[in-house]
C-alpha cells in the first residue's frame, strides 16, 4: 500500500480520515455473546474485548490466526546526559539478540504464535540530544513513521509494537510532559534501573527539552520530533497503519503509549483501534494510561520494553476471541439459559 | 499410584508429609534470571513464578509441556433454598456441553494446549441440604476426596482445577464462613447472578449451615464435608494430588479456593504448591485470597468457574517459562549487562 503521507501535514490528514469499527459486525458479536452457554457477564472483559475485536475485524465470528510483533529500534543522543543505566552500544546489541532468538519477546512472540519481526533504525545516527534542541528535523521523523507503517504486515490480525533504544524512556518522558503537562518529574521513572542520581539527571532532561523545544508543547507532532527518537516515531506509524487495515493493536508499556499518545492528541479517537496490554511497573505508566483513558488488561510488574508486556496479552486476546467464536449457544448444547 | 488415605485422619497424615521444592533447583534457576538479557527485575512477576516453578519440578530450566484441566461436577441439596439463578439440571446439561467441546473451559484448554478431563460426581444422588444437616457423610466426603486424587494424571506438569455445580458458591461460603469466621454475608455473592433477595437467601442458608453443622467451625474436613459438595472436595484431593506429583497448581475462583483453603486450614503451608490465576468478580473471593495469602495473576472480571480464569492464567505460566528456559544469557548474546 502506498504511504499516505509525507509531511506532518499529511500525517494529520490521514489521522482524521481513518476507519472506524464495523457496527453491524459488533451489534452481532454482542447479540451472539448473550446466547453462548454462561450467565451473562460471567466471562467479563474478555466479552467486550471480543465484541470490540469483531467491530474492528468487521467480523462477529473472527479468530486470531496471525499476530505480528514488531520491534523497533534507535539510538538517543539524550543519552550524553546520563540518563541510562546501560551504555548505548547496548541497542545494537539487544538488535542482535532480537535477530539471534534471544530475547524475552522472541519467548514470547513463539509462544502466543505470533509472527515476530525487527527494525532498526539508523543506529549509527542516534538522535540530537533535545536538552540542545529539536532531535529530528520534520523530515527525519516522517521518514520513522513511514518506516513504521511500511512495516506492519496487512495480513496480520493482532500487532503489538515494542521497543529497544537505550535513553528512550527519557525520550518517552519528555513527550509525556509535553503532551499532557504536570511537571518533569511526574514522567520520569527508574528506566533499566538507574539510582536517585540517574532520576534526577532524567528529570533536569526533561525539563531542558522542553525548555529548549517550547513549540512542543502546542504540536503532538513536533513534540514527537523534537523529543522522540526513531523508535518512537515509528511505533507511532505502525499504529496508524493498523487503524488503516481494521487490525486491533495491544499497546505495550511508558514507551509505546508515549508514542500512542502523539496520535491520541493529534486526533481524537485515534487509539480507538487500542487495548492497553499491561501496567508497567515504570512509573510514570499508570498516569500515561489515565491520560489516555485506558484501562490494562495485566499488572505484573513488568518493564523490560521490547513489547513484552503487550505480547503477554496476546494470550488473553487469543482467549476471549476462542471463547467467543468456539461456544456452543444455549440452543445449540441444549442447555437451560436461566 | 496408590491413594494414600481412606479417612480423614489418613487424609491429614498424607498432607502433614508431602514434598517440598527442591531448594537446588530454586537456586539455579535463581542464579539462570540474574544471567539473561534483560535488566534485573525487569520481568517483574514472570521471574519469581519461573523459580517458583522451576523448584516444583526440581529443573532448573522446565518447560510446560503438558498442562492438564480437570472440572468437577456435582449436584447439591442446597438448591432447595433458592440460592441459584440457574435449576439444578443446568449441571448435568453443562457436563454435556463439557464432552461435547462447546463450553469456555474447552476453547480456553484448547486455547493454551492443555489436555481436559470432566468428572460428573454422581450428580443423580446431590448432596444432602446443608441447612438440614450434613451435606456428606466422611464416607461420601473421602470418596470424592479419592476421586479428585485419581482424576490427576501425574505425567502432566501444570494442574488447573475447575468446577460445575448448581448452587455451588453458597456452599464454597458456607465453607469458608467455617474456616475464617466474620458473617455469612461476608462469603456469599451473586454467583450465576442472583438478585437481592437470592442474596439473602444465600445468606440465611449458609448461617443455617453453620448452625446446624457446629463442629464444621473447629475441623476444617469436617467443614468440607458438612457444608461442601462432591467437586469441592474433589478438587481438594486434586490439589493435594499435585503436590505429591510436584506438580504446581494455577488456583481458580471462589469456589475452587474454598476447597483449597480447607487444605490450608489442615496443614499450613499446603497450598505452597499453588499461585492463584486470578481475582473472580463474585465479591467475596478477594476476602478469601487475602486469607490465603495468595496475590492473583489477572484480574479480568471472569465469575464464570470451570476453571476458566485459572485456565487464562496457564498462558502466563507458559510465557514465564519460555522466558525463563528461552532466553540467551548476556555472555551467550554478547550483551554488555550495564
Amino acid at each position: 500500500m502506498t504511504v499516505p503521507f509525507s509531511t506532518f501535514a499529511g500525517f494529520r490528514a490521514m489521522l482524521a480520515a481513518q476507519p472506524g469499527p464495523d457496527a453491524a459486525a459488533m451489534a452481532a458479536a454482542e447479540g451472539r455473546q448473550a446466547q453462548l452457554t454462561k450467565p451473562p457477564g460471567s466471562l467479563g472483559r474478555l466479552e467486550s474485548l471480543a465484541i470490540w475485536y469483531a467491530g474492528w475485524r468487521a467480523d462477529p465470528r473472527p479468530a486470531i490466526a496471525a499476530p505480528q510483533v514488531i520491534v523497533f529500534a534507535g539510538n538517543h543522543g539524550v543519552t550524553a546526559q546520563g540518563v541510562s543505566a546501560f551504555p548505548a552500544a547496548v541497542t545494537a546489541q539487544m538488535v542482535g539478540n532480537f535477530r539471534a532468538g534471544g530475547a524475552a519477546i522472541n519467548q514470547l512472540a513463539r509462544c502466543f504464535g505470533a509472527r515476530m519481526d525487527v527494525v532498526a533504525l539508523d543506529l549509527d545516527r542516534p538522535t540530537d540530544d533535545f536538552t540542545q534542541g529539536p532531535a529530528m528535523t520534520e523530515g527525519d521523523c516522517v521518514a520513522a513513521l513511514v518506516a513504521g507503517w511500511q512495516a506492519v504486515d496487512p495480513g496480520c490480525d493482532l500487532l503489538v509494537v515494542g521497543e529497544m533504544g537505550i535513553g528512550n524512556t527519557t525520550s518517552a518522558a519528555a513527550i509525556a510532559h509535553a503532551l499532557f503537562g504536570g511537571s518533569a518529574v511526574d514522567w520520569v521513572g527508574r528506566g533499566t534501573g538507574v539510582d536517585d542520581a540517574g532520576l534526577a539527571r532524567k528529570a533536569a532532561a526533561v525539563t531542558a527539552g522542553l525548555a529548549g523545544n517550547t513549540a512542543a508543547v502546542s504540536d503532538p507532532m513536533v513534540a514527537l520530533a523534537a523529543l522522540g527518537g526513531r523508535e518512537i516515531a515509528a511505533m507511532a506509524g505502525a499504529i496508524a497503519a493498523a487503524r488503516q487495515h481494521r487490525i486491533p493493536v495491544i499497546l505495550d508499556g511508558f514507551i509505546c503509549c508515549a508514542a500512542a499518545a502523539v496520535l491520541a492528541q493529534a486526533q481524537p479517537g485515534a487509539l480507538a483501534h487500542c487495548v492497553a496490554g499491561h501496567l508497567s511497573a515504570e512509573a510514570p505508566h499508570a498516569r500515561l494510561l489515565a491520560a489516555l483513558g485506558q484501562e490494562p488488561l495485566l499488572s505484573l510488574g513488568l518493564r523490560l520494553g521490547e513489547g513484552s508486556g503487550a505480547a503477554l496479552a496476546i494470550g488473553v486476546l487469543q482467549a476471549a476471541l476462542a471463547c467467543h467464536s468456539g461456544m456452543a449457544t444455549f440452543a445449540e448444547a441444549g442447555v437451560a439459559a436461566g
